[in-house]
């Protein structure tokens, strides 16, 4: 660890010794009867994460495949899809559902909002969606989506919408009720709040969902990401069962495992409520120091990280090397349309829930120091 | 490691502890500059490994995601594929090329066979394909085909037709020479003879499929697979830039990168030539004692694994707990239509070429003590 600068972007995060440690686990079948049953545990884990009784996919994958997931298995070519679209992933998001054949509309809103309920309630009125994708957090601009609110409108106006959650910077850290909600996917990455390094998407399908996907007109045009290949699969190992469609990552999937069992321990409220607080102080920091945040209000202002602009007169070259020189890793902007001019940081997973460990106060140190030794005037 | 169980499977494979180290660092941004150049290492090395100047791919997923890749990008729906089919993995590349519309043939053989060249020469007679592929070790049969002979006959036969190489048994261990031998596309897992923990798809394009993706009438029907995202962002790591489009599995890179380092510093040469010497070996042991192999002649045998017939009267749940016991995980058969009969034992990368850890010797050991055990005359 000597060396090693904290990782405060918004994914990948730092992670716990534990997890770490069971990444160098040696070498162990995808079907050893020591592996099976972690691999069982954690679709149970997942179901316990995401408050949902629906069914978990672990797919070894970056977060992406995710959407891959979400668009070859439940859209068919010339379906509508509606984009809640607060910035850069609603627009990769559609990319995804169009390279599938969807018909993909966008709600979209000045920069640093949310997407209005009341814009998607319009957009409902024009046609019958099959699906509504929302970013529950917007990692471009740190803008929190009314996930709530809009799955209840959409289930209202048009029940059999279905409703998928790309919440890859949110769950396992901001409120999500999938059942409760009526959420029918919500999908996310391991290095995010779920605290695992990079390697694994984590998806949850509703019984709607997985209901839609049975009764599909045309097969599912994709092969690693079907769900026609996966289900049988996760069924076996929460069966307690080997089975085989493409190798798990063993070594990531044992980290899952660590990393899961430590977070659902919490309890998911406790968890939702300390990256409130965490968030909220840290932000109140921030702005004390005269910083302007990317989200129009706190309102649609993420909990598990912040974007802030660059003060007035300093550049991302200015500010970005001197914080990483104070020991700490930021992120730079990746909204196309303001991209030079703010910074992303991350607070998620341990850096929140285990305060003991200082990552916040020395992040802020960082920033304060930095803006200092640009002369900036607090 | 106490406790730990050789796992001599045909992949994962037994990981070097360097590696393993690698697997364990602490959070690291994907773009991070210590960062930018171990990725863009790797894809200089993975031609090292090759023996290609081709485009390599190091993308987070299960090997099958190459498959999709090979599938996805170089074959447009209606096109012509060409199967040689040795088992398993022949059948599941075809229904993969099929997934996005390929009309597929296969070239089969009796089970221990290797495909026939003549047999592949007869089908390129019928029609013209816009791929062929090949398996170069059957996972399923410890087969090894005849990769640059078949590619040899495609490319005097049928100059535009693209080979596509499973490798994912093979390469890094076989001989392979994808440049000199013209093969178009080089796919494998990193579990297997790269020696690196589950989790990365690692192909390579020749120049000619990169071509023929570029030329493509349709677009790429995949988005996570698709090398129009994928292509800018090895060519930005290689030029040591960061990029983004999906969240590389960033301690799987740098455990690939510690791998690739060892692998090819050996020399490419000397490291198939180390694995037909250790396989010979393992393979006049196993027939010495009166087993039978599962491919039908030494000529056909893989050299990174071995796949064995039990002994009359000796099932799976007699002999395979019995290795267990003795500290070595076997693997059972695969092939659908010989399954109970026969296991496979794996011998690749350092089980091979740090032949002072002992874990052939061990293997073998372990196989003779189970056998004893259920009264076998040797």
């Amino acid at each position: 660890m000597s060396g090693h600068k904290l990782c405060m972007i918004p994914g990948p995060i730092e992670f716990h010794e534990d997890v770490l440690e069971a990444m160098a686990t040696p070498a162990c079948s995808h079907v050893d009867p020591t592996f099976v049953p972690i691999f069982g545990e954690c679709i149970e884990l997942v179901r316990k994460a995401f408050l949902t009784s629906g069914q978990p996919f672990i797919i070894c994958g970056s977060g992406t495949l995710g959407w891959d997931m979400t668009a070859a298995n439940l859209v068919e070519a010339g379906e509508e899809v509606l984009v809640c679209n607060t910035g850069y992933f609603g627009d990769r998001f559609g990319e995804c559902f169009e390279t599938y054949g969807a018909k993909v509309t966008h709600v979209r809103c000045p920069i640093g909002n949310a997407t209005a309920v009341e814009d998607v309630a319009k957009a409902l009125e024009t046609k019958t969606f099959k699906l509504v994708s929302i970013t529950q957090v917007d990692t471009s601009t740190g803008v929190l989506n009314r996930v709530k609110e809009i799955t209840k409108l959409v289930k209202e106006k048009s029940p059999n919408t279905l409703v998928a959650v790309d919440g890859v910077c949110s769950l396992g850290a901001e409120e999500f009720r999938m059942d409760e909600w009526g959420v029918d996917v919500a999908l996310t990455a391991s290095q995010k709040a779920l605290g695992v390094p990079p390697g694994l998407a984590v998806l949850a399908a509703s019984k709607q969902a997985i209901e839609v996907f049975k009764g599909r007109n045309t097969p599912v045009p994709n092969y690693y990401a079907s769900w026609t290949r996966w289900l049988p699969i996760m069924n076996a190992y929460e069966s307690r069962k080997p089975a085989y469609f493409a190798t798990p990552a063993v070594q990531l999937v044992k980290a899952l495992h660590v990393a899961l069992k430590q977070l659902t321990a919490r309890g998911m409220d406790n968890v939702f409520e300390a990256h409130r607080e965490a968030s909220k102080k840290f932000k109140d920091t921030l702005e004390s120091w005269g910083l302007k945040l990317v989200p129009t209000s706190r309102d649609v202002a993420a909990n598990t990280m912040t974007a802030v602009y660059y003060p007035e007169g300093i550049a991302a070259t200015d500010l970005l090397p001197k914080i990483s020189a104070h020991g700490v890793v930021a992120a730079g902007g990746l909204h196309v349309e303001i991209a030079p001019k703010y910074f992303r940081l991350g607070h998620m997973s341990i850096s929140v829930l285990e305060p003991e460990r200082g990552h916040l106060d020395t992040t802020l140190k960082a920033v304060e120091g930095a803006l200092k030794e640009n002369s900036y005037t607090f």
